[in-house]
Formats: structure tokens, sequence, C-alpha cells
């Protein structure tokens, strides 16, 4: 046995433990009653703990040097898995065990009461949570950084999507900034003198659109054998490559959210679903990142599912499923009430020319709090100025302001920036993808997404780790990112 | 921190590992995608490696001696519990790596192709696999013999129920075998002598049935913050302390099998919730064995839920949700419907007379088969002469004959003696707390089990693996186990 092959073997059981965490983490969601939660919490953190022993042993790092050292027939795969596997490696055993616990008592405690204070709009309440959560994420990125050789936050962001850097996602930003400050006003300019979109009449019976969420779901190629769909308060994809689970959330009184919910979330399942069996339970067999991942969900939801041709074959099944009055039904206003431009506070509800607005205030002030310039205390005030500055509007209060979202409260920093990188990666590959297979629209006229999930499998999902975001996007479509395909996507379908 | 503190903190994280299992495997009978199955087996082997890891460390057995040499302030469940750690460190090392393996191997080989055999009523088919099981098991049985000084049927049956012994169930069945001889036909005959039932006529939607059997286990007392219904394909009880999991099937022809499962899982689910919180995760807070779990279902079932003070309060609940004719629900037909003797050859389908009966034979034939006694392949002959004995008639194949039960083809000997062990249990428990409570009948007429619940709460939850069974008998009934209060139960019902 190599030295690689040892490494396999333990990352495979390292990969095979982490699928009953996943699955676990699905089941507290969807199945598990209120009673089930502490004790959750607990099999949780024996499951991390067990992992975190796994990966941190020394042997590892001996097999590691070892495997690093070995011939290398130039298989592409090998290398990348290794790279993978020394840069996990160096972030299990980068920090100290007491900080790990603490950041983990601090990030539980904090995302309690901020449950409360979003509740009240009260971040006086939260701000001591908060203070300690920065503190310790400070003190974790400046660890990882050091041993990563990357700035701090860099180091965080590299956790969630690899090779992601500030400088390059600052750039894009920036960019888009100067694009919203004319296109947003001349898209509400056009919305305005179109007719106002007619919201269907309910009540929509939970089970017709339970049966129509999967229905719609299956269409779009997401095979039941491999796959559940449940109801959960937040949608999510989670489970494994054999076995997704998706979930949505049902409103008697419109059908919208679910549905919309069901095919962004079946992107991401359709992602775990074509990752290359071959590399199972391997690093570099895993999902890109959380921007590439954000890319397939928006491909699907976005790209394809809102466009012209997939509403149409949308339509009919629509009315057949809930009857009713069939003009509300017809595609020009199912475009006009599922493309329609809003300026708001948050950031879930926001459409997609004002949602990176929402993830480029966060960008920036999660790097100033990272850095030191910005104290927590005064985040709200930051996060005022700054929502006025991009969007032109104030938030009335801190619920729709920096209590909105759990990422910062539970310790996650270096995120958002995957939601913005994903909805620009996912015009550019649809764009490559046109380019490359001319049945892409004429497939979803039919409800039929095979042309692009083909491609997609080819030169997204079978590629696994093995590339980085620039890396996959190179590849795929001849270029690393390129906001330009982002941006005449949207000047496309709101200003033409 | 004492040795004794180590091992607690030690078992704690074997026993919530163990709570992951639990709740994969409840999510592979009720949730998972078939495509999601053999990933599944892994998941489970994985955990499985670990904590028999955690468990066989050398650390344990110092830890172990030590704590055996500290002081002990008379504290029964400290001694218990070291005594229970002790004989599971015991089990967990008493075998060979290559045996354990080879077992997991051989049984799941075997019971893949038992599915078929069975299916096809073709004992020659599995034969070899048989033979290879029998030959491992007999090969741990003694490995276990020598380390825990007992037999090798005892250290199997040992394995399911603590201080389960040979002769004594030996003595037990044989005095049974008597019982049934003249028993059975008398019983017979006066149900020959009473109205046939007449069977409530369907369909019942299944929506009806799944809220009634949820009501009927709320109203027997478990509480579903803390529990779940589901369906499977057997009904069963799993999940956790705080967070069980019964599942049942449902037949839109008849709501019976459904309803009596629920009631049976519900005793099963309510053992587990009454289980002492203060030991929670330790080996001395479990279930005290298969035996006691088997009488606290049928204690739930058999005893309170088929009887006539319970059947008063069910029948108009029955009418009230499926409407129909009056009559078929009244007590007197459910009665004769819930409570038949019939001679049959399927163990699942037994009622609680006949039961016993082909727990006999298997407990026989089980022995003989470890002792080497008896070869695999003279199974056949061996049931069908013994099964003719105990009941007077033989089976028409295999299929109803050895085949029937998984146990065996997927390596569990020594557990079948669990079923009737917990139906005599069941009764001398029942007997016990209808002398200590006066209000248990009058509590059951209006549906209420809690002054049932209530002394079993006391005498047998409460007391999770502090006593053995007879230990646990003793202090709940005044003596160990005693079949008379059993064929008193048998001769009550079906011979006044």
């Amino acid at each position: 046995m190599t030295a690689y092959d040892k490494l396999t073997a333990r990352f495979t059981r390292i990969a095979t433990l982490g699928e009953t965490a996943a699955f676990l983490g699905w089941d507290a969601a969807t199945m598990m009653p209120p009673g089930g939660g502490p004790a959750r919490g607990d099999q949780l953190a024996v499951l991390a703990g067990l992992s975190h022993g796994l990966l941190s042993l020394p042997e590892v790092g001996d097999e590691l040097s070892a495997a690093e050292a070995e011939e290398d027939a130039a298989d592409d795969w090998r290398a990348a898995n290794l790279r993978l596997m020394r840069k996990a490696y160096v972030r299990a055993t980068a920090l100290p065990r007491d900080l790990v616990e603490a950041r983990a008592r601090a990030n539980s405690a904090c995302e309690k009461v901020w449950r409360d204070a979003h509740h009240k709009s009260d971040f006086a309440m939260v701000l001591p949570h908060l203070e300690e959560v920065v503190r310790l994420v400070r003190e974790t990125a400046s660890a990882l950084s050091v041993t990563l050789n990357l700035s701090p936050y860099d180091a965080l962001m590299d956790g969630f999507q690899h090779g992601l850097r500030t400088a390059e996602v600052a750039d894009v930003f920036a960019g888009y900034e100067i694009f919203l400050r004319d296109a947003l006003p001349a898209a509400e300019e056009r919305q305005a003198r179109q007719p106002a979109p007619v919201r269907p009449k309910g009540p929509f019976p939970v089970p017709l659109q339970e049966a129509l969420c999967r229905q719609v779901s299956e269409r779009l190629g997401l095979d039941f054998r491999h796959a559940r769909l449940d109801r959960s308060a937040h949608p999510f994809s989670g489970g494994t490559r054999t076995d997704v689970r998706i979930t949505t959330r049902y409103d008697e009184a419109d059908f919208t959210q679910a549905l919309l919910a069901v095919m962004h979330e079946t992107g991401h399942a359709l992602y775990e679903r074509g990752l290359p069996a071959d590399h199972d339970r391997q690093l570099v067999g895993e999902a890109a990142g959380m921007a590439v991942h954000e890319s397939q969900s928006l491909i699907v939801e976005m790209q394809a599912c809102r466009s012209d041709a997939f509403l149409s074959w949308l339509a009919p099944q629509l009315h057949k499923t809930f009857g009713g009055d069939a003009s509300v039904y017809h595609v020009s206003n199912l475009a006009r009430l599922w493309r329609r431009i809003s300026r708001g506070f948050i950031r879930v509800d926001a459409d997609e020319m004002t949602y990176p607005a929402h993830v480029i205030l966060r960008f920036r002030l999660e790097q100033a709090l990272v850095g030191g310039e910005l104290h927590a205390a005064d985040l709200p005030a930051a996060w005022n100025a700054g929502f006025k500055s991009l969007l032109g509007i104030t938030p009335p209060d801190d619920a729709r302001g920096c209590l909105q979202d759990i990422h910062w409260y539970d310790g996650a920093f270096g995120y958002f920036p995957s939601y913005t990188l994903g909805a620009m990666a996912a015009a550019q590959l649809m764009a490559a993808a046109r380019r490359a297979v001319p049945g892409i629209d004429g497939g979803l006229a039919g409800g039929d997404l095979s042309p692009l999930l083909g491609w997609l499998r080819r030169n997204v999902h079978g590629v696994g780790s093995r590339l980085t975001f620039n890396e996959l996007l190179q590849a795929a479509t001849g270029k690393p990112l390129d906001p330009a395909d982002f941006q005449a996507h949207l000047t496309g379908r709101y200003l033409a």
C-alpha cells in the first residue's frame, strides 16, 4: 500500500462519517420532534470531534509528506486530491483545540441570542456576543493566515470556495456597483411602463403544490430513486451524491415560493448527483465550493427556469394543476411576476439585479470586521450608510438591516461573496453552454433541461474539486470569471 | 478525575455515537430512497468500527481495573454500571478482528440469499451460506464462552438479555409445553362454541388510520414532542430516549394490523421514554434487555389494550373514525377478532397462546445448531418434526417452516427466547401492578393507561439496566420469573 492509498482510505472513512452528519442535519431540519434537539447537538458534536480527530492524526502528516514525494504519473486527479488533503490537514491542525472549542461555544451562544434579538430588532442585546464571535474569528483567521500563507480574510473565504481572493472579488464587485448605478433606475423605469403582473388567486392546496414541485424537479432531471423532497422552515439541499435530500416550504396562499425554491434546490441536487463517482468520498470528488454550488442552483432556477422558454412549458402545467383563470398563467404574466425588480431591505427576498448589492455590502463590512477597522458596535451605522449608498434606501430598523442574516451571528465570515460569484458564474456558464449546445433553449421550451444538464455534467459536475473556481470557469468557458456575462444577462432580461 | 469518571465520559461518547447509528437505521427503514442503500451500509459500518474502536482501547481495560479497585460508597447504580462496562469491554475484546469481520460478511451474504430463498421456498439455495454463518457463530460462542465463563449458548443469549440462562429457560419452556397440551384444545373447543367474529368492512383510508393510530398512541402516553410515528415495511421502535421513532404499516382493507402494531411499538417507546434520565448514555441507564423490552410492548398491547376494559374505550373511537355498522365495533366482537386462537405456521401471525410454541421450537433448534448436535442441512426435517410435535401440524413448505424468520440467516442466535420470556414477564408484571394499584382496569376502561404506566415507570422503566431480568422481576413482583402468571392470564382470557 502506498502512502497515497493509505490516505485515500483514511479520507474515505472521514467522508463516510461526514455523510452520517449530513443525514442527521437533514433529519433535524425536517423530521426530528423538538424534544430531540439537545441530544442531536451532542450527536453532531461527537461526530465532528471524531472526524477532526481522524483528520489531525500525526500519521496523516507523515503520509502526506510521503505521498507528496511519491512518483506522480501526471495524474491530475491524484495531484488535486493530494493538494486538497494537505489543505484540509493544515486547516485541521492549524488551530489550537481551545480556540476551536471556544468558537463552537461562542457561535452557539451568539446564535441563540440573535434569534431573540432579530425578533425584537434589538442589536444591543446581541452585541456582546457578536463581539466575542468577531474576536475569535479574527484569532482564527490570523492563525490560518500564517499556515496557509493567505491574508486573514482570504483564509476564511478559501474555506468556503477554493481559490477565491479578496483582490479579484473586490474588483468584480466594484464593477458591478458601477453597472448597477445606471442599470437599476433604467430597469425600474422600463418595468413601470409595463402592465402590473396579476397574482394567481389561491388557495393552492399543499398536496397539489407538493405534487407539482416533485413533478417539476423530476422533469428537471432529479431521479427520485436517489432523492427526496420534504418540508423545512428554510429550503435547503442536503444528503449525499447517491441520496440527495431537498426541501421547500409551502404557503397555501401562494405557490411561488415553494416552486422556485424547489427549482433552486434541484439545481444544487443535480450538481451533487453529477459529481464524479470514480472519486466518491475523496475530497477531489466533492463539489468545488460554495460559489460553484450556488452557480448550479442559479443556472437552474434563474437562468433556465425563469427563461421565457421554460415558462412557456411551465404555464400550462400550472393551469392544469391549479385550474382557474388561464390568463394569469400566461408566460408574459409569469415573467412579470417572477422577474420583478424591487429595491428591498431583505437579501433573501431580493431580485437577481439588486441581490449583488446586498452581498457587496456584507463583503465590505465583514472584511472590515475581520481586519479590525470596524468594531461590532459600529455595525448598524455602517450597515445603514452602506445600504443607502448602494441601493438608495435606509433600513427602518436593524431587523431589516444588520440583524437579518444568521451568518455572522453563527460565526460564518467569508461566505457571502459565494452567492454573487455563483450568480455571475451561472450566467457565464449558461452563455458558454448556449454557444456549445444549440438545443438548450429548444429543450427548455419543452420542459427539457437535459441538453443543458449534459453540458453541465461534463464541464462542471464531473469535475468535482479537481479545479478551483477560476480554473473551472477557464476550462468550461474559455476565461476566468468575467462579470460581463452576468451584466449581459441582466441587460437582456431587464433592459432590452 | 477518577477512573470511573473517565469511563463514564468514554461510554457517554460511545452511546452518543450509537444514537447516530439508531437514527440512520430508522431513516433507512422509513425515509431513504432505494439508491441510498449501499452508501448507508458503509456509513453504519464506519460508525460500528469507530464505536468498537473506542470501546476496545487498552486504556479502557486499565481504567476498568482502576475503577473496580476504587472506593465504592455502596452505590448500586455505579456498581451495576461498572459490571456492564466490564462485560461490554470483555465482549468487545474477546473476539479476534478477523472473526468479527468474517461474521459481518457471512451474515450479510447469507441474509441477501435468504431473501430470495425465502421467496422461492428453496432451503438448498441458502444452505451453504447458513452453514458458514453457523460455523462462525459457533466459533464466536466458543470464544465468548471462555472469557465470560458461560456455556456457548448462554454467552450468546446473555448478549440479548443480561442474566438469561439455558437451564431456567428450558425448564420454563418444558412447563409451557405441558400446559399447552391441554390448554390449546380446550381453548379451541370453547372458541368453536362462540359466534364467529365479524370483520369490519373497509376500505379504511390510510389518513384516517394514521390519525387514529397517533391518537391512540398519544392516549397511551406517548408524547409526540419526543416521538414520531411513520411507516415501514415491518413495524419497529427506534431512536432514543428523548426522540423515539415508532413505525407501522397500513392496509386499506383492514386497520387491525396497523393499530395493534402501534399499540405494541408504543409499549416499546414508553419504556425508552421512561429510562432513568440521570443515567442517560450510560449502560446502566439503558433498557435492561430484549426480554424486558418485549415485556413492555406486550404489557401494553396484549395485557392492556386487548383487555375488555380498554376495548370498551376503543370501540366507540373506532366507530367514530370509520363509521358504518356500530355492531362490528362492539367490545364482544372486537374481543373475538383480536383474541382468536389459531394454530398456524407463521410466528409473527401467531396468537399469544400458540406463540410460545414457535419460540420453544427455535430455542431448541438453535441450541442444537450452536452445540453442533444439529447440522444446518438437517434443519428442515428437524423443524417440521418439532413443529408437528408442538402444534400438531406440519409446515407444507420451508417458506412456512425454517425459512420464515430472518434471525438465523442474519447471524442472530440466542434472541428468540426473549419473545416468550417477555410475554411471561408481561403477565407477571401486570398481575403485580393490579395488586399494587387498584385503578388500573378502571383507567383502561377510560382509555387511560396512566395508573399502569406510573407503576411501570417506577418498577421497570426507571430501573434501567441496574437489575438483571430475574432481579427486576423479583424487585417488582416479589419473585423471579414465574410462568404461572402467564398461564393464569391465558386461562382467564381463553378458558374461563
